[in-house]
């Protein structure tokens, strides 16, 4: 196992997990060794003349590549706006570069097209860059599509600021991304189909931050799900994190395939999800932002930033009956091409 | 084959001519609407405060992954850091995205990051964004690497400005890049085998764009070759271009290669060229700039720009026996996968 890990790439390596934290580690930081890669922040600080542009860029191979909720191409732009959005920026142009296997349907690319133009446009970001590759049939799997976006900075957020006693908001129910696709690619039908939470969340995030003060710190909960999140977030904090299990929003049929397929919905992927860490005064008021916003109706207060207790920082969840368990980072193995 | 076009995506749909040209036409500007997308330039300017940033995006899907001369990786940021530098820009940061297969071998996964690395350092570009995402087995050939990059701009280039009389200047040997691929796909030794041409050419723009004003327009001869570019140019400038045959820097054993396989090495890619359309003044300083370069040791003043004729403007080359031919945007079948 272990020769294996460091002989071939392996699917959970690209999970959002350990095993990618560590592929990042080992293989890219000390090789492109830059003070602005090494935060691992969801955007990147790039000084161009007097301005502080904000950049950042993200794959999607999702599978299926239309599920309920959205497709790769509402995704794609959804993401990479997403990744402004919590590093604190507006979102300003993104590029789109497609891998297109020969023989893809034109009917499917102008529906991925359609539907990338209207999120684009939806949230007021320009397509400006992009780039069109074909490969042989076999070669890919239908359409990959890789989004890179630029931003204008209007808060400066960074673990640094976080303090004990800090206030986690999520902005509404956990893992229906993830869910939505895995039960598709299971076969499972619903009555009512599992929807992916598939959105652009620049609307909210600069709503938050130009109303409240004191926002610490923003991540999309993506791949490895609110977990992965919550343990990137204690770590870089220094301090352990406490959440409250009845405190987290899920959707009643999400529960029920997780609980179905033998999946943790703190695990699984969320595409319209930010964790957000603001300071205990600010939380009320950046709650009431998000729940009058239709992107924060469910948004909860679902712990806080403790001191911390031990050598390493840990997130502990108080669950439904009372106890206390360890949120591990997951490993990455979860679901393969979630996103 | 009218039906075959409309309905599934061909490999030259990504090969840089004619039918590439198409989709562009057909399915991404009317959806993406904007007027900087429109201008179809290397890379798009986009106003973040008070800085104008220059913005671009690549894919990179070629075969084989090691080349004569070169890598994916190298090739990844030579050809991001060169549209930056043909629009004028200098190149201040990149992303890098990777699409890796399962089972992928790490050591090769190595060899791809220290060279990309490597190309990276050496243009004083720092790799500021990633991503990696892995798919399973047979789902993608090997690895596909998007850059994404953004430049100051120290130009302000555009067709507009091109007029008739003006120079045209290539910065060396054509067709170096595509031959060493195809000739290593093909199996075909030479004594010296061919090398691609990749490199990163903003130290050499820059220093022609510092050095001499009247510079109009730049573009790298990538996918389609200089047959593309030329007729690219052609086309937005509404004039004709007149080039000549014997004028064209060109590797002995390129050409052998190509006329043993049977290319037009005007319409085979290259990965370290630049087609620069300058003032007829300020040609002679360009072009001694260049030659005093190692990226242009071979430049040429190859053509000019005339007036348009007719009712399209064309480019014509004047043949090695003084007779005169049409020079055609090709039609992008030539080499799938080249870059």
């Amino acid at each position: 196992m272990v020769d294996n890990y460091h002989k071939r790439v392996l699917l959970a390596h690209g999970g959002g997990g350990r095993l990618m934290a560590n592929l990042i580690a080992d293989k890219i930081l000390p090789r492109f060794a830059n003070e602005t890669l090494q935060k691992l922040l969801d955007a990147a600080t790039v000084h161009v003349g007097d301005a502080n542009v904000l950049f950042t860029t993200d794959s999607f191979v999702i599978k299926p590549l239309f599920f309920h909720g959205g497709d790769i191409g509402k995704l794609a732009v959804c993401g990479t706006v997403n990744d402004l959005a919590v590093a604190g920026a507006r979102p300003v142009a993104l590029s789109l570069a497609l891998i297109i296997e020969e023989g893809f349907e034109m009917e499917l690319l102008d529906r991925i097209l359609d539907s990338a133009a209207h999120a684009a446009r939806a949230v007021g970001v320009a397509v400006v860059a992009g780039d069109t590759k074909v490969v042989e049939r076999g070669a890919a799997d239908g359409i990959f599509i890789t989004t890179a976006g630029i931003g204008e900075r209007i808060a400066d957020l960074s673990t640094d600021a976080i303090e004990a006693g800090d206030v986690i908001i999520i902005n509404g129910t956990i893992g229906d991304h993830g869910m939505a696709v895995m039960s598709q690619r299971k076969g499972i039908e619903f009555d009512t189909p599992i929807q992916s939470d598939c959105a652009a969340l620049s609307p909210l995030t600069c709503a938050v931050l130009e109303a409240v003060d004191g926002v610490r710190f923003m991540r999309d909960a993506t791949r490895g799900g609110v977990a992965a999140v919550l343990n990137e977030i204690a770590a870089a904090a220094r301090r352990d994190i406490e959440i409250t299990q009845t405190k987290l929003p899920v959707n009643a049929p999400v529960q029920a395939a997780a609980d179905t397929l033998g999946f943790d919905l703190l695990d699984i992927a969320n595409e319209g999800k930010v964790i957000m860490v603001l300071a205990q005064e600010s939380a009320d008021a950046a709650l009431k932002v998000c729940t009058n916003h239709e992107l924060g109706r469910d948004a909860a207060i679902i712990g806080r930033m403790l001191e911390s207790a031990g050598p390493d920082a840990i997130v502990e969840m108080v669950t439904a009956i009372g106890g206390r368990r360890v949120v591990q980072m997951p490993y990455g193995r979860e679901l393969p091409r979630i996103c």
